[in-house]
């Protein structure tokens, strides 16, 4: 049996880190590289969510964390095929959404041309600029890709929601694996497999994931405070992935709209949905989601439908409607504290080591 | 903060336990006497699922528990309303399993005419046998029930799948109350609010229950081993619950068919449904599941689904085919041992003791 170990241990002894905590990669402007920068400063793991940003700007925001702290901090890609939009399909779910779009006063009339970033063209940005880890969800990366990923001292974690998941990363190279548990806020890593067979809670996905690879275990999904931290321990991880917990914090990019309903949601208010970006993502329902339930299997994949979505997420971003946001969140949401990063992190450290009498 | 606390607390003071560890209530022939009693003979709790027993039946039960041990243990009771069956739904229910009562060869043509045995006949069976634990699911009892119970001297325990169900308890007065996972074999607890929404993961669900009330909360969901019972307490938790670990066990009476498939299941060959008996439940998906799917949301409600597919499951246990019978199995399934109740209790609370150094 792998003894528990907290603070010290394989993964934070290589990355140096002081505390065993990652904050999650969050995209769409909530990795703020204050966000980043305070977690990393503090001895924790911070990462910077770029798999929206051109390679521009993954490069601008690199330089801005950097210009924060010396600290090691992580970048995380979706591993996205080139897309192939169908123009039907494109044009069908373009005009379910009309009535959105005009609730909010929207002008476009046409859908969006471009629905993603490169791949290849981030990884090669990724790759040029050397953070300390590079991080991985949606798809998996192959081993010559880690092999030039390592050859650049990059330290490589993969996302994965079962067990054959996992060993994939493994076999791959990669020098961690988060085990991402059902539990957890916004998209779901999934990539062998459907969606709804890989909705594996944290209690019974960490160990089974522990058992079946020898890199470090991350776990993610539930994990709100030192109690969670403790338990992740217990169940084998060499450090703890809180994604939620950090959407409250003051250097997060979230928007005001967004923070408020987090802090009155319970923890029955949250569901897997497709509709907002065409892949399943955890968040706390709303009338958007309510409204477009129907479409639920039949609105375009990601990135299609995350792209004609787009300006009805801006547009209630700006107009302060949560209705019409994706209000990522996972279930332990009502846990989630309004504080600064490093005050989190401390009290999450705090309460583990004493949980852990270390 | 509550200290974590193994093997000695309130909880298992009170009840004079010298392992803080429950074997579920799994209905449907699993918990035998020999089972119960082999899991209390050894400091552990036991349970009696005695759901769908007459009162005759649970007296003789409860006096072959009580003739292999003197220890305590639970007697589990579904809280159910006296059901009205809908004529034309209870037809339509039965002429949807026509096929599979065709392809094993059963003669029944008319559907059965009693559903479920009365709850009030086995609640006050139950009140005369008095056994040191009376646990309930599906539902809640009133206050006054409560203090029937105690005046017997059984200490109550509720289930809860969210907060607001473990407020409930608190409410009218139960000792105790499960907070029980979405990783969870078998049925869901829920009674307040949709299924849906009732689906937290043990690591988000634990800590907040713990919060919410002040009476012990007890773990279930994915826990499998040491590692998970260690991490229950470091949630807050007084004591686990243990159901799919326990079904794999020499003395449960779980067909031979079912423990075949535990022993070959994947983290992610479960899912929720309600095909079986009317009310939503994880079990491994078979061929039952998969044809039925398109009435998942119209069967009849329990327990008159549960009724109207009782003699094609019992048929396909003599038969031993797996894939019409209901594989009730939780998340952490792919850890389940075939060994003995003693041995898989000694082993999870060494474990437990040994991760926290207790």
């Amino acid at each position: 049996m792998r003894r528990a170990s907290w603070p010290r241990n394989a993964f934070t002894k290589r990355l140096g880190l002081r505390r065993p905590i990652v904050q999650a990669p969050m995209a769409g402007g909530i990795t703020t590289p204050e966000l980043v920068a305070g977690v990393s400063r503090i001895g924790a793991l911070g990462s910077l969510a770029a798999a929206i940003s051109a390679p521009q700007r993954i490069r601008a925001d690199c330089e801005a964390i950097r210009a924060l702290t010396g600290e090691p901090f992580a970048v995380n890609l979706f591993v996205l095929e080139p897309t192939e939009a169908d123009v039907a399909e494109v044009a069908r779910g373009w005009a379910s959404l009309a009535p959105f779009r005009d609730e909010l006063g929207l002008s476009e009339t046409e859908p969006p041309q471009q629905f993603a970033q490169r791949f290849d063209a981030q990884l090669e940005a990724l790759i040029e600029l050397a953070p300390a880890v590079a991080s991985f969800t949606f798809g998996i990366v192959d081993a010559q890709t880690v092999e030039r990923l390592h050859a650049r001292g990059c330290y490589v974690i993969g996302t994965a929601t079962h067990v054959a998941e996992a060993r994939a990363w493994a076999e791959v190279g990669a020098d961690a694996v988060v085990a991402q548990g059902a539990e957890a806020g916004a998209h779901r890593g999934t990539f062998i497999g459907g969606f709804d067979e890989a909705m594996v809670g944290t209690m019974a996905l960490v160990p089974q994931v522990v058992d079946a690879v020898r890199i470090p275990v991350l776990a993610a999904g539930g994990i709100m405070d030192g109690r969670g931290a403790a338990a992740a321990v217990m169940l084998g991880a060499s450090a703890v992935v809180l994604g939620t917990a950090f959407l409250t914090c003051f250097e997060a990019g979230t928007p005001a709209a967004w923070k408020d309903r987090l802090a009155a949601a319970k923890e029955t208010d949250t569901r897997v949905t497709r509709v907002f970006s065409g892949r399943a993502a955890r968040g706390i329902v709303t009338d958007f989601m309510r409204r477009m339930q129907a479409l639920e299997d039949t609105v375009p994949a990601y990135p299609i439908q995350n792209a004609l979505t787009g300006g009805i997420r801006a547009a209630a971003a700006r107009a302060g409607n949560p209705e019409y946001l994706s209000l990522w969140a996972g279930q332990g949401v009502p846990m989630a504290r309004k504080t600064s990063a490093a005050d989190l992190i401390e009290r999450v450290d705090a309460q583990a080591r004493e949980l852990l009498n270390v």
